[in-house]
């Protein structure tokens, strides 16, 4: 398995395709630094003793220790421990721990190459294998790429006034797949290794050339990744882990791209798109069984913990919604693990969650996102909003009226009361955390798309049947 | 095991200690009917190739295969077909099954008593190992009396002006002990062999004589039961299985009330009383998560044939209403599937579900219920409020008009039409359908409990730690 | 004005066309008192000082003191008047007072027969203001005949199977029209003098034969009701207002019915009848703006004094939930306050409440009763649910036992406690109480159509173009 | 009344007082521009034909024209017209208009001093309307400063280990008091002219030296006002009104201040300190009955313009959500509309809104403000958190790139898709914005203090009592 510094240096060492605020910048530019950390955290963490067993697992492919955000999941215990894993990594960076994005999507291929080759002779599964080992021998992060920016959302891909709107093939060749088009919301991309590239969406038949999975190194010619920061602003003083760790979004843009053909894991077969887009969806709405109920767990501490120092901890009011926050996580958690429970072996060996099960966790937690932030919002108070600038702590001319005026419970000190509006400032009052709040809504799909998935599989006319029965209507 | 014609003759020759409408009545009653027949379908169905892997279990006492109605439980996949046994059994009789409170207090007191016993050095859980024997050699159905009726809720049991306003012991003899109070909500008393009475709440030490459990024939001297059925009124012409099943709640009145020492599993041990309470309540709650989901199938299927019939099967907002209440019902069937597979092995070898999954599990079906009702009525309209009686349906001055003006879908004929209206009426429209909302709220323990279980066994103190690390807060 | 005795002998002498459990029954009926008992209240109460002012108006006409529910409102003040009204009605027979909807009818054919007038050169209006003289006059009970059966929803009136699904005009004679079909929900009808019939929605070019409005004796020839009472369960012992009254709706049913010219105040003018729909809507949905609010004092009432008696009434939780029931109730009569500031003066100088307003109150309404509902379960416990039969009180055999459980705090006598439960039982655990549930959404347009109205007339291009100037958008 | 140009020399002409990010800073820091910009509408649009009668009112002590953030109310009319000016001003600047909160405390005063000196025999009234006159005259902004930083909220002022933690007369002099102590989140403080300070919260009689309230100079000796400004990024290409204007709130530090006794209107009446913070919220809360409409209308415009760039202005799902984000907006705008009907004319002749409804209104504008951020996050999709910045849509690099990407509707261009989402960034997608969500909840009362306002003013017992009458309960 790689190590950080490993990891760190390859990132270091890619061709800058990266551009920010007007420019084009190195890979060593200050701001990627909080996602780098935070993905360092995965192989930094692989030989902890309480970490180790969910962030390791065994390779069905070469049967060695591998990173689990690297392995196909072959059993209920394996999504299990995925789930469990994303959770406590959340707590460590305070967020999204970001590296399950590339695996979900790798899962997704697993499962579905295998069923085109099923269905139609060809030999994806084959060639994904091989890319597979590649990529857990060198123990990779990858990047899912699937939104198109989707133009019109009111005309389908083929429809829309530029074709580019959804990325698809311009030229097949001997050698490979030229691609051009854009994936939006790409974290991790300016730090990843390589983009796993998949639709975004169910296509028709006249839709062959937007019907296209592959995987290429971030930094293969044609590709630009236009990006933005989400970094909590840099501390001067009240250093804290909080700061430490952040993300960045990219607009990846592919300018006629060439992929060769053991890259390429989908082309053409758009009857099998809507189910590749699907699949990852999936496994990543999985994921955020295990990460959501960890933002859950931070939304609960900090109004825990501003209950407390304003002296309200034990306030009736108070309890009553730590115990909804509570019911908010684990009722997300809770349906990951019975969607482990009740996940099923795919054709390829792959194990897949439930969908049912998935969707509704994932459902949940988009809809109660902005709930818990009303919740902290509202027992931390309006200091959230309007707490002055580090510096005035620190400049003598008003250092001391912001001791004296900060306290709150007398044993906590001034530094420490500080310290958690600070910290309740980047969840809830800044742009980083407002970013989040919308992230708890799309990121893998928005609940709209939850409801969508859930109809397409539960059985609604096994309960009409049931309702028939009781009335005692045969027919 | 015994048939479901046995049970039936065992209850029909009962002591007559049921008073209903200021008579007392006989099990032969016709109310009582709809409850036995509920019943009676865990005897017939342990048969049925659908049923059987979940209706039977092997006993750890005997090894022979019992009624899982009598099962202690002894693993997680003992507590998945516990649930999918209630949600599929529900689905047959169109509401409760009922006979899950018996064995969900009897698992308590296999846990509880062996705890006692290890602290104390009693010996209540050889006892009750004897009980459970017979128990389950009979095959019996009990009933759980634990709700007191509480008097003034400001006040302990030991404050109330009158100390019977909970059931207490009054006396205790050589061979046994005499109790005295009254147990409220008591659902099959009236047609159970047998009462299994715990305690409703924590205790403190002057409160030895509340302290009490304890197993006693359902007709034994001095128990009085006033029972009010439960029933949907009796149809003339459209005869369904949801006219056939119904219940009987009754006050169960102990007056003074000998229960010889062989039956009784508590005897003053007020530190276990809160546990024991809370034990019977988790298992019955895990019930829930299993009853529950099946109500949500009912409404489910309802609210999609109405929708159906009214011609608005595919309308986008019916659509993300049946969406909502499929994410209601799997929440919390997802969080059961979570508490069983959290589970734990207790002392006494019995296995129980994890009490946070559980109580979110049971809290989320609380605070939806009359969403659910809500929804229903909202897709059925008005006429599932304003139906004219069935008898208007068949009689000749009216029965055309009818015919002629309920009609809607027209390849429905009005009797499905109107068949499927009268369904909707029993299920929102009518006493009966309306204690069920009242049940989906109380049933169990309200909200409220199991926002107070959730709160006394969760970790918050580990959240805020994470809080605090994250803020780079250290004392 | 009439007296309730004159009122009464009117009803009592009709010709008898009321149908019920299958049986042709005389208005004497005793299903028919509680609902006539409630009528009379509006004429008993004229002359008391504490609702004098309210219940009476002078007639634009004849400049006469009328009933209010006769009254043409000519202003804001009589919309506030008709508002305030309507809810100290409710509160004093506990319940929908039902006079509101003929009169809503009523304000809004002079409105829109103006309308038609002043389009069309036609005369309804004078003929409207005609039959408003003699119903003034004659101080008469009108029944609001709206909707239609509807048939399948998805197709047009002209499109269904079966073209009497709505209701229209299958003949224009010389002296008059001949119209067939149905309406549904006719509350009050079995007991008004007259029907007020008008369109249910939107019409067509082509629907020229349902766009149809008139009055009729509500026993005229061909006109047959199908009734279903809604009373609550008469009680022996425990007397109260609570069962004093009532309601009772039918299947109106039209049966070739002739009405004559004068009494004719739409004949095809399709382009008017969504208008005529909405007005009546809006008139009886601002009627809502003072019923609903009184139901709210109910529910509020009921919930306090079922806490007060369980001994929690200073609790905090019960307190927020005090809270939240007031919000409710007075959100929405504060609607109806500001839909009477913003009214307007129509052609025909009739006074009408805002739309929005309006629409927003009662949609509040609408989607909060189940909640409140919720609400009173909630805090009144089980017991609401499981409560004993009435006899059970005074039957010797149980009275003592149940008079003794019953007891909460203890200065509180048992019959009190009684009484307090067996209302609440009637409020939510009765068929007629779920009904009341059932006709919070629906009565008067369920959500969804205030939605429709709502965003019929709010100006949101006027919200895009502050948004667009915001940011800088020119177009 | 003054103009622009003199409010703003005023301001630059004062003492630097002003602290920001660690330094002194002068009144001409470019941060402070948007805030004076936003307050020199309430001045420039006086003689707008639009605005001029809602911004201009009779000074009920000179009979001269006023501005009316200067004017007492005198009437329901006054209230109307402040609400609507409030909501029509706030869609100018795209945000919080500010000026209310002085003559929100003015007001208050007014009221309060007069019913102290009926109760006391003071003459803090007179003091006062010698004050407002030279307030009138001078046209001037006053700052409402009330809530105290207020330590462990356990505690009460006297309690609290250090007695500043509520501001407090240290010394009463013959010319006057000092004060001590800081007043928290006093937005505008930076740029008013005056400081209007009032208690925060009911006192006890100890605690007379906390019962106080005057009037002082913002940049008055040993004041100090530690500011956060609350800005959207200064844009360099896109120019747009979202950007011009804005906010800063202040800790404004009270140093031993000295306050000459014709500016004090309150010393130690500690039995009146509940009324005046009171009195003060209730005119505060009913202005934000105008406020937050106006945001309402501003999310609902936006919420309307993404949705139709987005192809999917006319989706079901869509058009449901705008309904509901109007309900919301015009049930908080209805609800002050009725507080100014029926408000009340106090002893001081100054006009109050009533209690009960200016606080459902509030509350229900504070329990969704957060729902109103999920609508706009929802339907304006994940762009909204991942937006690029501005400065690559003008770098040769990457602007055709993004330019192409982010079309949607064909014919809208490019710029306008990114003026719109840049807008749309700025409302819930960066600091400010997410501010504005806080202050959504807690500025002028969070929801659990309007909850204890219409707790203590609504007349719970007359519910209980009609409901006791239903039940017929005498006692």
């Amino acid at each position: 398995m790689r190590t950080s510094k490993e990891y760190r240096e390859k990132i270091l060492s890619m061709r800058p395709n990266v551009y920010m605020n007007g420019k084009l910048v190195g890979r060593d530019h200050p701001d990627f630094e909080p996602g780098i950390r935070t993905l360092a955290l995965t192989y930094d963490l692989v030989d902890d003793p309480e970490y180790a067993d969910l962030l390791t697992a065994t390779s069905h492919l070469s049967g060695e220790k591998i990173n689990r955000f690297t392995h196909m999941h072959q059993s209920t215990d394996d999504l299990l421990k995925k789930q469990e894993m994303t959770r406590k990594l959340c707590l460590v960076c305070g967020r999204c721990i970001q590296r399950c994005m590339g695996i979900d999507a790798m899962n997704g291929l697993s499962l579905v190459t295998k069923d085109i080759d099923n269905a139609k002779g060809t030999n994806y599964h084959e060639r994904f294998l091989k890319y597979l080992r590649f990529f857990q021998d060198n123990d990779l992060v990858g990047n899912a790429a699937q939104s198109d920016v989707k133009g019109d959302r009111n005309l389908r891909p083929h429809q829309q006034a530029d074709p580019d709107l959804y990325l698809h093939i311009v030229e097949r060749r001997e050698d490979g797949i030229v691609v051009r088009g854009a994936k939006a919301h790409n974290s991790i991309a300016a730090y990843a290794d390589e983009l796993i590239v998949i639709p975004t969406r169910a296509l028709t038949k006249e839709e062959g050339d937007w019907a296209v999975a592959f995987a290429i190194q971030a930094d293969a010619p044609g590709i630009k990744l236009i990006s933005l920061p989400h970094n909590h602003r840099k501390r001067k003083h009240l250093k804290a882990p909080i700061e430490d760790y952040g993300t960045m979004h990219a607009l990846t843009v592919f300018d006629n791209v060439f992929v060769p053909w053991d890259r390429v894991f989908m082309n053409g077969e758009t009857e099998f798109a809507g189910q590749l887009a699907s699949q990852f969806a999936t496994y990543h709405r999985h994921s955020y069984t295990g990460c959501k109920p960890a933002l859950s767990d931070i939304f609960l501490g900090a109004t825990a913990l501003m209950a407390e120092y304003n002296g309200i901890g034990k306030a009736s009011h108070v309890r009553d919604k730590l115990a909804e926050l509570i019911t908010v996580g684990e009722l997300v958690y809770g349906a990951g693990i019975a969607a482990s429970v009740k996940g099923f072996k795919s054709a390829s060996g792959t194990f897949a969650p439930d969908v049912v099960f998935t969707n509704v966790g994932r459902y949940h937690a988009g809809v109660n996102i902005y709930h818990e932030f009303e919740t902290l919002a509202d027992i931390a108070g309006g200091l959230a909003a309007t707490l002055p600038y580090e510096e005035d702590f620190y400049s003598p001319d008003t250092k001391d009226d912001l001791e004296k005026y900060i306290m709150r419970k007398s044993d906590v000190c001034a530094e420490n009361q500080h310290r958690a509006y600070r910290l309740v400032e980047n969840l809830i009052a800044s742009s980083t955390g407002a970013a989040t709040g919308i992230s708890g809504i799309h990121g893998g799909g928005s609940p709209v798309m939850e409801k969508i998935a859930i109809m397409s599989k539960y059985d609604i006319q096994a309960r009409k049947n049931v309702v028939k029965y009781l009335a005692g209507i045969k027919d």
